[in-house]
């Protein structure tokens, strides 16, 4: 009987699971998170996971558990050296289970906008009733999963070597190569190598990695399989012809901003004798290329942040606050919002009805959701750091740089984070989660409830501008 | 002979401004607003303008004509002492001019959008060809003429026996009376007084005109002109049940901004021992309202702006870049901007296909309007705030600050603009430009141009969020 018991428990399982996600998938999206939160955050609070053996002090234990199940990366205390081996696999798991369920939520999510969106034209075709019910989740979920050890594995076996060469034991090695493997793709800014990335600024072979592997973890798990099945498609045209509208935006948006922050933060340290100055040329490069990947949203600085200039640190922040592709590890409000509302402006200084990209329209919805995700992003940055700026002595350079980090679960820091008060530290741990879990339950919450109604009021024109 | 050589030079005069008025509004008020700054800096370059009778620097020249001609009220140095009267007089009546243009170019370009947005309406009633034609514009600049020149006047009348009270003679008092009324309802924040406003912060007598007068002339033309025609109409129903939507948006988002605005400056200043700290009760609370009207946008301070908190910094800065009303002399991306946008959020939040204010619809072409002219404000300020950090060791603070500032035509100051180099201040003069004409032009040229295409693309959805 046991193992139809089992099944009649998944089965449930499923079912509920499966309702939630129909019904209330931001609800869903939100009790998960926290729920993972809390319970990293009773695992960090135990004894053993402290170097010292003694127990964390709640706010940092719910600080770290947060950083590490939202991917961010900021720290209170030092993560080589505070925590225990135990610890650091805890983070680990965090990072790896927080960066999966973003990935599976923000795909589920969008499966779910897709769903009701499509209601209309399916209750037309009345066929299809429950063969897609499940199955479609299943699968979903069976991608990310398959896909993110892929490429997780990959890293590690391109990262050992790395760590065995520089003379430490085999031990280490593969547990510092898995752990930066899992930081790196899940763009999670952890770090436990002793004294951090600082002195490996020149070394390519952990820098590379760190470029590629947070690019390919921050541009979104739909573009990733939309990208593996267009390779799969053996047609005569190029592949790029079959991508969908979402991929096309992403991939096009990301590359922009991409080159302009390498070339930008690049420029603006070139010559700062705290940061890029003593550099070699190459070195010089590599550095630009791994800080110009970090506000998206990686947050594995090799230079000290809290040493880079006044005008880079404000550059670094409105790359942070649009972050990277939606459904991936990266936070921010996400490049295909950025690129929706450059689009609309595009549309509106050449006087066109619609708002168009790659051929085809992107209706008027979907403008006013990327105005609505745009504009709770700045609203939470705002009242946080208007939080912080109140609570603390600093100014707000330092203050908005790591507001938008915490909210674009980046990770970058100019030190201020482990010298908040206690207040301040729950206003970041609160952002972090706003962050990573609010912009993407937002746009799904209010893609799905669409309203219409048989009367329309009288058009009238305010005067804008 | 004369008379009839006159008007047929006046009426050739009239067919031209016509005639840009109709076709290119908005080159139209670059080109008035530049050729105005042009004449005020040879102005103030002459010897006889400075009280020392030494001739200004151009930098100083360019950047006083430019902030009274776009009555932002900045200054490079101290007007009180550093202009001879001639100088102030120069001033004077660049604010004026500027008030005046502002208003009635504002007025002309609303014009212009509702004639072209009414075409296809007009030309199915084709009956009405010629009578509207100069009739409209004239009788609009006559309207704005004569509404300030009464509420100045009024200004004047109140404040001059303000100044006799204090002990100035009759001559003085009559200047000083006149040139605040001409500041304040302009919004130009030029101040004459020897010490300037600081000693008269608990002065209800002067306060009050300054709260009223500034919000009189930042609410907008439109609105004053629609407010006038509503109480003058004697029907049985309530004035402001005739107001239009751009009054009634207008009036309920100023009316809370303003709340808001006192209430969050007051709050923050009330302990501040560089503030509003030493001060009795009713002086707290007159401040509050001065400094709380400030932002929208007097910038007429009667407490050291440069001591104020880093959060009340902050709060102003948003509070600023909104400004005030459309057609005004405020700044800022206006507060019918700031409507539509929330509005739009609102409308997706509820899931409705129209965005709804007041019983009437606001088409999808305005808020993509909106979101232009909120995008053009915040990439002007964005790029302004990363030119002054490269050039200057300031902070993003008071950068941040004195260049929104500059863009919404506050005149607020931390106190670095004096300090600036002249690269900087050719920043913030090129600031004040833009931000004066940029964002009614811009709204007034991709309001009147929309092209209807036959083909509509197919629709498709990007992820947002
Ligand atoms: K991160
Ligand atoms: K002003």
């Amino acid at each position: 009987m046991q193992p139809t018991r089992t099944s009649a428990v998944l089965e449930t399982g499923r079912d509920w699971l499966d309702h939630v996600a129909r019904n209330s998938p931001a609800r869903l999206a939100l009790m998960v998170f926290a729920s993972i939160i809390a319970v990293f955050t009773v695992l960090l609070s135990l004894p053993a996971a402290t170097a010292s053996g003694e127990r964390a002090p709640f706010v940092d234990a719910l600080f770290t558990a947060t950083s590490a199940v939202c991917v961010t990366g900021l720290v209170t205390v030092d993560t080589a050296s505070y925590w225990s081996t135990f610890g650091q696999a805890v983070i680990l798991v965090g990072i790896k289970i927080g960066g999966l369920g973003v990935m599976t939520l923000a795909s589920i999510l969008g499966l779910a906008v897709s769903r009701r969106i499509g209601l209309t034209q399916r209750m037309l075709a009345a066929s299809e009733t429950k063969t897609t019910r499940l199955g479609e989740v299943g699968s979903l979920i069976r991608a990310v999963v398959v896909a993110s050890l892929v490429i997780e594995g990959a890293l590690t076996v391109v990262l050992v070597p790395r760590f065995l060469a520089l003379g430490e034991p085999v031990g280490t090695s593969l547990w510092h190569g898995l752990f930066m493997a899992l930081s790196i793709f899940n763009n999670a800014g952890f770090v436990i190598i002793d004294g951090g990335l600082l002195p490996h600024v020149g070394d390519w072979w952990l820098g590379l990695p760190i470029v590629v592997g947070t690019a390919v973890g921050a541009i979104g798990f739909p573009v990733i399989l939309d990208v593996a099945r267009s390779l799969r498609d053996r047609r005569r045209r190029p592949p790029w012809t079959r991508w969908n509208l979402h991929t096309k935006l992403t991939l096009s948006t990301y590359g922009l901003l991409m080159v302009a922050s390498v070339v930008a933060i690049g420029a603006f340290e070139w010559t700062n004798p705290n940061t890029f100055g003593p550099l070699d040329l190459d070195e010089k490069v590599l550095a630009s290329l791994v800080q110009g990947t970090n506000p998206r949203s990686s947050g594995l600085a090799t230079v000290d942040t809290g040493e880079m200039r006044e005008a880079t640190w404000f550059v670094t922040d409105a790359l942070m606050f649009v972050g990277g592709g939606s459904a991936s590890t990266a936070g921010g409000i996400k490049v295909t919002t950025f690129a929706v509302l450059l689009l609309a402006i595009v549309a509106e200084a050449r006087g066109d009805r619609d708002v168009e990209a790659f051929g085809r329209r992107i209706g008027s919805s979907t403008v006013r959701l990327a105005v609505s995700v745009a504009f709770l992003g700045a609203t939470l940055v705002g009242v946080a750091t208007l939080a912080l700026l109140t609570l603390t002595e600093y100014n707000l350079d330092v203050v908005l740089f790591e507001v938008i980090s915490a909210f674009a679960t980046v990770g970058l820091s100019t030190g201020i984070t482990p010298h908040l008060p206690d207040a301040g530290k729950y206003v970041l741990s609160a952002l972090m989660f706003a962050g990573r879990t609010g912009t993407m339950t937002l746009a799904a919450a209010l893609a799905i409830r669409e309203r219409r109604r048989v009367i329309r009021m009288p058009n009238e024109r305010p005067v804008i501008g």
